[in-house]
């Protein structure tokens, strides 16, 4: 047999995984092209590959052999238990230092576990995320690799070259260590659904709230698209509003209004609510999902219940546009401020060595949340890896002082004319709750301690000598309850 | 050895154990108390149990052998292994037709799983919430059993009798199958969490927006007390509201506003995500009490980021105040509303026949959300069982309306004031698009279908030649993407 002569292996032909062959293949690299099914090889081979340096494979056996060591193989298949079948296929042929990639939309803790399984065979593993649908994927995703990090070396170059180029940057980067490529990927998922949401809500206002029309709603984002918003999910929002039917009516005005969703903007919120950080924007961008299936309830409810009444907008309509325009910055700063904490406290958890500025950067161009905005968070955390919110950058800090009383006429205005305005009031809540020294969770504690016996802490400054610092105190509030504080007992 | 006379056998001596064993005794029951730390027996029955006819066990052997069968034995002890743990001890010396009723705070899935198991041995299980705190245990809690519907019949006595009472009617009744009882005091739970979070919004409304002080705000909850309000939590806090330390000021203002909590809201918000059911107001409810766990992180944001100009309230306080109230009450109506939709999705997925009216009354009374108003929603559901939403009951319809301006007004000014009401926000958000016929949740699918090829379908009324109603329709937007749709490739 010859020498081998693949960079590196991949399994699964589907449209993703052709177009990240090409799109390696155009970089140079020699990709060795293998599927369960083998006759999408031998089509692939004879119809998109055709003239490519692309080699297939008709074995794992042959995948492998044809590979140069240390092998790289990358698995784009069904997440579960399909990931973890082509693993132990693999494992019996492959060798010491040998790297399996799982570019699937795999839920982190696999990814965790299996990093761990592998290195105890003495292989490496990288869970991967890939992000930007099928002409990311062809002509340069963005790339979220974790695992292994002795893996990083050796993809690197295949990682970064075929990742999408931003400025000359490459989005693509090492994220950390066991599931963090997965964690990352989810999280980003999560907060495309945010930033999508947001771009409904501020639709939503101007159909509903100012009566305008597709077309100018469509001018109005493509203005915005010259500005701080520049973004993918703004470009192809102006691009869907301005988008006909045959009889000359916007499309979008003809789409069910039920959104699908496949679960990782999900399990980013449960994943919020597990590390128990704030990440309010994400989970009221998949309530408000689940919220739009129930159509039909919808339906029935719109006939029962009535709004308030609606009156003409008689303010100055470009003023309420630009407020709107800053709404949404500054509802998206708090959604990434948001998801920045998120991955924060789950990198303490988890021990791992987030790298902060590289998942701006892979998120700056290739994927779906692509924007210049997230030019301005690499920035941030390059010039301070450590910092703690996003809100404490000088740049965002200024934005959102900027942004703040335009946001806060939009929230008032749209509650006031019954638009629901899910995303953007949980935004604001979450900025007044975080900026406020002193929230009202001392009542919470207070009505604990009454009912439960829960005990509670005393204020900085307030402590006295039966209110002492560091100490759970109980109270009794009525009388009647005894001092005995709750102890497995939570009502 | 004597004829059994032991009408229930209680596991676990703590508070709530004792407590429970000393109501059931007064209520005419013949109870044997055991605990694995023998030495609480001796204790328990020299003391508090001093003079009843509570019988000790010292044994697992001996606690069963002084029960009457079929034999009903409550564990209250702390959830998870050591439920399984006394349960495997028990088996072995119960017979056919024999009653295990965990009253802990167990996980559903876990008295899913344990009737499961029970029932395939002959036996019975029943996982019960019990509400109320100490003193419910002690003068009458409120409790949901739910398990094996066979062991109903031989409990129902007991449990009813040992309920709180409202109006002549216990706030005890049979929930539903296998992990029914546990689901329901979870929903309980969250419940509480969204009640409990919506009164320190008020609070701060009142405090931060108003600025009034703590008496002035007790009266305001003593007089909402009389009122649609009518309820534990909001008595206890105007309770709160008037304690104070020994200095003369409000011990409320001396308690750090660092919320604890213990899971259970937690749980239901992620039932809720697993459900796809927008129950958005225990979910911001729990993500307040996350936030409010980052104090110091909050008071470093607070040096940092500056809020609106506040300007003395110029408006008329009284009906600013009846607004309030009516804020309070509608988002109250709306949290309900949700966590009634989250139960129901549930009983459809796991075929539970829950019972609605019964599940209000057991609420009615002995737990921490006792109110007035969960006699209107028993009433509601006694009126119509398969009542879709509490919004289409005749009482909760007229109420959410005629709440509704006043509750407009008061989150368009905190908004304004930059007092932060997740709460109320989201329910105000959550009721504008549950009485949208369309939300713009067309905007997400043509995006997802743009981007992703995730498709769309055609909103009823729209077909046409192209847009065919019931098919997945994906178009090709850009003229580059191709007509593939995707399949496994989420981006």
């Amino acid at each position: 047999m010859s020498a081998p002569v693949g960079d590196i292996g991949l399994i699964g032909l589907a449209v993703m995984g052709q177009n990240l062959i090409l799109n390696m293949n155009d970089k140079g690299f020699t990709v060795i092209a293998y599927n369960r099914t083998t006759s999408k090889v031998d089509h692939f081979l004879a119809n998109e590959a055709k003239g490519t340096n692309i080699q297939g494979a008709w074995s794992i056996e042959e995948l492998v052999a044809k590979l140069k060591r240390p092998r790289k193989i990358i698995l784009l298949v069904k997440a579960g238990d399909a990931v973890d079948q082509f693993i132990a296929q693999l494992v019996p042929h492959l060798e010491k230092g040998d790297i399996i990639i799982d570019g699937g939309n795999s839920h982190y803790p696999d990814s965790i576990r299996r990093t761990k399984e592998l290195e105890a065979k003495g292989l490496l593993f990288v869970g991967s995320g890939v992000s930007g649908g099928e002409e990311g994927a062809r002509f340069g995703p963005s790339l979220m690799p974790g695992g292994s990090p002795a893996a990083w070396p050796s993809i690197k170059e295949i990682f970064q070259k075929t990742a999408a180029q931003v400025n000359g940057e490459p989005c693509c980067d090492w994220v950390g260590e066991t599931g963090a490529g997965h964690y990352v990927k989810m999280v980003h998922n999560g907060i495309e659904y945010g930033d999508m949401q947001l771009i409904a809500e501020a639709y939503d206002i101007l159909k509903r709230g100012l009566g305008l029309h597709e077309d100018e709603i469509a001018d109005i984002f493509n203005t915005w698209n010259k500005g701080v918003l520049d973004s993918f999910l703004i470009e192809i929002t102006a691009n869907i509003l301005k988008f006909k039917d045959d009889d000359g009516e916007p499309l979008l005005t003809k789409i069910l209004d039920k959104a699908g969703q496949k679960g990782t903007g999900k399990w980013t919120a449960i994943a919020a609510l597990d590390a128990g950080m704030p990440v309010t924007l994400i989970g009221e961008a998949v309530f408000a999902r689940c919220l739009s299936g129930l159509k039909e309830e919808r339906t029935r409810a719109s006939k029962q219940i009535a709004g308030p009444q609606k009156e003409p907008f008689k303010g100055d309509k470009k003023q309420f546009i630009d407020d709107l325009e800053q709404a949404l910055y500054a509802s998206k700063i708090i959604s990434y401020t948001q998801g920045f904490m998120l991955m924060r406290e789950t990198a303490k958890e988890l021990s791992w060595n987030l790298n902060y500025a590289g998942i701006a950067q892979m998120w700056r161009g290739g994927c779906i949340i692509k924007s210049v905005f997230l030019g301005d968070i690499t920035a941030a955390y390059q010039k301070n890896g450590n910092l703690e919110s996003l809100l404490f950058d000088d740049f965002f800090n200024k934005a959102v002082h900027k942004a703040q009383p335009g946001w806060r006429r939009i929230v008032a205005q749209a509650v006031l004319w019954g638009i629901p305005t899910p995303a953007f009031s949980t935004a604001l809540a979450f900025f007044d709750g975080y900026r406020s020294e002193i929230v009202p969770a001392n009542v919470l504690q207070a009505q604990r301690d009454y009912f439960g016996a829960h005990t509670f802490r005393v204020l900085p400054g307030k402590e006295n000598a039966k209110l002492k610092a560091g100490e759970d105190i109980h109270i009794n509030w009525t009388g009647r309850g005894g001092s005995v504080s709750a102890s497995t007992y939570s009502a």
